[in-house]
């Protein structure tokens, strides 16, 4: 496996910035995040361009391998998450859309896994999310067959306040939902970027999660979490995780990495571990992002060759 | 303190019955369902009528305690646990009345405590339905205080399905929340009809609870809760609890009532601990029923004195 | 269910004194031990004959049905636990023989499940001793059917020793062998007569056995083990328990039988749950015997309606 | 083993009425409080005298081991613990001579067994305090053996407050310090009225502990202990338990009763297990002591045959 | 934050040896010895002067300064460890002046903090130190103020043996005391030097200590303790530590870095790390010093940025 | 200590060719194997021949010793592993006299430990073991004591499968069984290479195991091991490990190298922890067993010092 990081946690530099940085600090790849550019950033974390999908050429793409190769990084993924089933007709379909482009983008990179979200239509429940899935989903997977991409579809339930309420942005959270969705759209084109730390707080087993979906884990994020157990007392996972779900950096948090990795390389995972980088605590200066990575780097380099 | 039991078990047999075969199997008192009289039960568990509280008089109030007497049992509460923020207009009123007529009766019947739920509009977030609480309980709080009352909130969240989804009929389970209607409403008839089995599946320390809370605990319910650890990987604390939750009866499930007695001791509650009987298992006859109460009674017996 | 105890303990005692004493001591069930009579027993615990299977008819059989209704008892299980496989076709065919006369005794005792052995060629490894299985069982699995009986194998390894090392007297001791039995003889009449004491030292989860075999339970034996921890230092597991596996009453060892009963309700098990008394410190004495039993009782009671 | 309990709770009460009582609830022996007559108590539970031990005769012995007969009981010790080591001459004197007499008294009434403290020069370390104790106890425990009685030690280290402060008034408290005692006056009659709550806030291993000095336990004290893990927080084990010692009733606390009884058994023990009454939720009056002495009875019933 | 060790560890080499030795090893910052110079240590850890106070002026102040930037090295902490409370008069005005005089140091330095003892008169109980603590300490807490200095006192019990008993020489142990001591002095220049080890075998959960003390952290001290069972199991928590505490080098013992770092992170710590070497399996010898230092690096590094 | 790796998991490279790739990856010793060259393995790890000990004579073991140490390298051991105990005396003799090579072998290499195993006929118990162990091995210990080296005999019980059932092919897996082989071949130069993987799956804690044998364990193995916990619920600990125990490289495992580390830094062993690598997650390729060694050196670097 290769240790990489999400490029979303530097919005103010350019990739070529980032790479170096990455680089420098011990990083093997990077997971480039390819957002509309030009458009700000709605939420924490989203909005960041480092690859302009829309304008680019073959030739644009092997200038930017080329750039990454000189710093001895590659792409593990392209990373954009929106909310693919917005309720919002045009929202939804303006989401398709540039997903659509990234797809595209990706073969000329030289990668083979885009990363997003499933969406959610947040107001309505699962049994409703699931039919709009069936309806939405089948012709973007084709697209993504189509090109040779795997589409890596994250395990974050969005759902962090009472704006996301009652049923968060993403539907893809569990095991029991994975397998519904891969049931429903059997393609083997759709899969998972696995990230444990959503698993934590929903008490779920991350270890037997990687045993059970082996074959479907196509990318791999690194964040950690911590259960907060004072806020979970308060408020009881009825909350949703409002009141105690607390990000943090690789090896701050619950995650045994130890066990993670081990399970990984059970399945015969070999490609990228990414960083994602959310932690408050290390937020708000460039210096600080940067601090949060090398503790990142050091928790997770032990288990990850 | 003292064992007890809710009589909502028992639809088909009259006070009396209930009441003689109650004390035959150590019980030393009842929770008196008080449902409506004639109407059926629309949902498991609620419905049941054993006092028709509307036709009470104290002649009749004397002579129901002066039976319970005979048989050596006493009266721990009434019990009525209708959707009392029920967005329907309609329906919110005649459950509030009806509490108001459950009120009235307690003190014929000697009792000082009458249980009930908060209710909620599931369909609105929690703030919303704060506020809701704060313009509907406020008279019904100042009845019960009027009639020497104290209601009994029991912090069941009410969710069981997609039908209550998203948010359960019940507001009232969690310690923020509680701190939260004491705080908005604050009658020292307010408390609690504390039943741990539904902290157990929120990840909430019972035993904390009990520390934190001891002087609103009015009532106490015996009801035990397993959760099914497949059930629960599969679908995640996300899930609400549906599809891993599983009521049992005290004694076959995860409460420690060693620990739960002791702390309710030690907070210096002397009431009674009333066993509520949920567990599918020991359903559909009144003999599996009656073997339901059997096995709570010994599980309790020890540390109840 | 019910509680029971296997009359084995008792050898010096007749049926009749057995049935007396388990009666007064709120027992409510017996597993009657049928080996041959007039035969001394070769090991502790075997060879006692409660019953004599050869000469029992019709109307003795209902004289024994009727004695122990008399003192409020039913028969659980008739029980003889030879070496069904042993190498020694002489020895083997009395087993298999002597198997046979108990299966026709059940119905004339009004019993529908006998307990007993797979057996093993304890010098044989797990693979030929499965063909060896397959070799000798459908026979005796197709007279039970014949005769309306259910086997209820035990899950003992019989390993105590060298002298039955490498392998113990019976094969039938985890969940992957019953599965295999299972699928090589596959007959609704053979099942488990499941005792956890057996898990407890080979490390396998005896409440998950419940649930994955619920349909196969015939009948359940209540032995309790105590895992000593100093011992296992010193030997560890390939000592095959010896030096560390240490038998004793339920209530007195390291099975939770509130967690192995909750499993027993929740899969649907009905029958009786029934004392196997292997505790060294209750032995010697009939006295101790019996204290042993009551401890035993009081230990299972509170879960066992 | 057989249940009794220690006579010192009931001081209002004759020894006829605590018999009475104690047979009523199921108890089996009496310890017999015997503290010198007409002595007012100078702390809890001490200072009760059920047996006026310097007037005992023969005869009067008889007369009381009939009396506790006629009600199904025997005596499983007399109780008499001051501080045998007490730095005051005087003070020590008394202690020592009371003692002598409550020796005496035991052959009497057909006793063997006195409880006591070994006591402690509260003020000096241990090492002084051993040379002390080796000064003091011979005489003491030749005493003991010339009149056939065996004196059982409780370990409690009577620190509970400044008063007491730096060392406690009883030197007898953990396994190292026994160790050295009873090489110190090397006499077969000199052992431990083991009770398991002092080792649970000592955080020693009272199952351990019994398997180590199974052949010094004479009697058996039955307390329970919580230790409250906000003072451990806020005080830590400096503070010698003050803050976060908290007694309890057997089946209340920290103690598991049926590791404790199975080690007991298992060491051979068989003589009674007696219940200390010492937890404040149950006292004040002689109907809450009583509701007390239920709930110990019902905890430990199961595991005492 | 940054990883430093604390220079008493190398009582042979001078400050610019420590420097070079230290920064090649990849630490960040020293934490300076500076006990009187010329004195001998009176206890291992002790009486260490790198810096001598005494003779310090600005221009030397500099010097130093300067040479430890020439390594990259920044100074954490002057550390000064004497009895502040010493029962004698003579001793504990040494102590004091000279701690004087350490305060006096540390703006020449460019250091704001400075690690001490409160002290402790051994032999008086905890109210009676805290009188002594309210009349010593304000004008040493004002000197420091005057000065611009923080006061960090570290959280050692200082109790190794019967020649501190009964009460160690540092009153400053626990949440409780600490609490106290704030409340007494009530000073924002008084805080602690927060070292794990010492909470450990306390029993007090050091990761609330972090959370509940946040802004009271001036400094932390890196050192690891091994809570030996069998001596814990000797001798119980009133042995003081004595016989079960084994100083160990931070990764060796039981103090869980990850997540004590991870709660100086969530409380805004972004100061020094410093390792207090006191394993005396590394000791002896100065290579076997560094070593221990090395492996004291490499398990801190990962979580220190 | 010193971090190694035992050359066996190189077979296609030269010694010279290990040598250069261990030193670059950071590894400070080798451990070599010393199978008689020009055999073919007869089984995994087995039968590599990093030096030909039939043909080293004192020259030849200076060359390599000096070309080892131009890469910074000592040699930890030799190894050779082979079943002395071999019930064919053709193969038992053909091992004991190339151990007999490998022992002369040593000094001129300036080595003064050689590995091996006791060797086991598989077909016969443990007792028949002992004694065929007391006949064989003396005269082998006297030729090592004659040459200076001290035999540290791997605790791999060597059983993997029905081929080796039902005794594996080494003796010496246990606690009791060193003590058992270490009394009857009372020799200083007969010890342990410790290997802890083995005593996890056999549930023996390897930390006791340390300080009970630390004057006996000459050399260490790195090998972690996981206990699968679905294939010990199957199979259960009469399965010898079939099926549930899988080795992994060190930090993937179940391990806490921490503790193991600080249990041998304890009894002050001193020598090199040598990883033996037999992941088959890392096999297959000359590039995926370097990987392996990677981890294993990020896995334990932390605590080798």
């Amino acid at each position: 496996m290769k240790l990489g990081l999400l490029t979303a946690a530097f919005p103010e530099l350019s990739l070529e910035e980032v790479a170096a940085w990455a680089a420098g600090a011990g990083y093997e790849a990077l997971e480039i995040a390819c957002w509309p550019a030009g458009e700000g950033s709605e939420r924490r974390y989203a909005g960041v361009s480092h690859v302009d999908v829309e304008r680019l050429d073959e030739e644009g793409g092997r200038r930017i391998v080329d750039m990454l190769a000189s710093h001895g990084l590659e792409i593990s993924a392209l990373a954009y998450y929106p909310n693919n089933l917005d309720p919002d007709d045009g929202q939804r379909g303006q989401a398709n859309e540039h997903l659509r482009r990234v797809i595209e983008a990706a073969p000329k990179l030289g990668v083979d896994v885009v990363g997003t979200f499933v969406g959610r239509d947040q107001k309505r429940n699962v049994p409703d999310n699931l039919a709009l899935f069936e309806r939405v989903w089948p012709p973007l997977v084709e697209h993504a067959e189509r090109h040779g991409v795997k589409i890596a579809i994250e395990n974050c339930p969005m759902i962090f306040s009472y704006d996301e309420w009652p049923g968060g942005k993403n539907l893809a959270y569990s095991p029991a939902l994975w397998r519904e969705l891969f049931s429903r759209v059997p393609s083997a084109s759709l899969g998972l970027n696995l990230d444990p730390s959503h698993l934590v707080w929903q008490f779920i087993d991350y270890e037997r999660a990687v045993y059970d979906f082996g074959d479907r884990i196509f990318h791999v994020h690194a964040k950690d979490m911590e259960v907060n157990r004072d806020g979970l007392y308060e408020h009881g996972v009825l909350s949703s995780g409002m009141g105690w779900q607390v990000p943090r950096l690789p090896g701050l948090g619950d995650v045994r990495w130890d066990r993670f990795c081990a399970a990984l390389y059970a399945v015969g995972y070999d490609h990228v571990i990414s960083v994602e980088h959310e932690d408050r605590r290390f937020e708000g200066t460039e210096e600080l992002v940067k601090r949060g990575f090398e503790i990142a780097y050091r928790a997770l380099r032990p288990y990850v060759a």
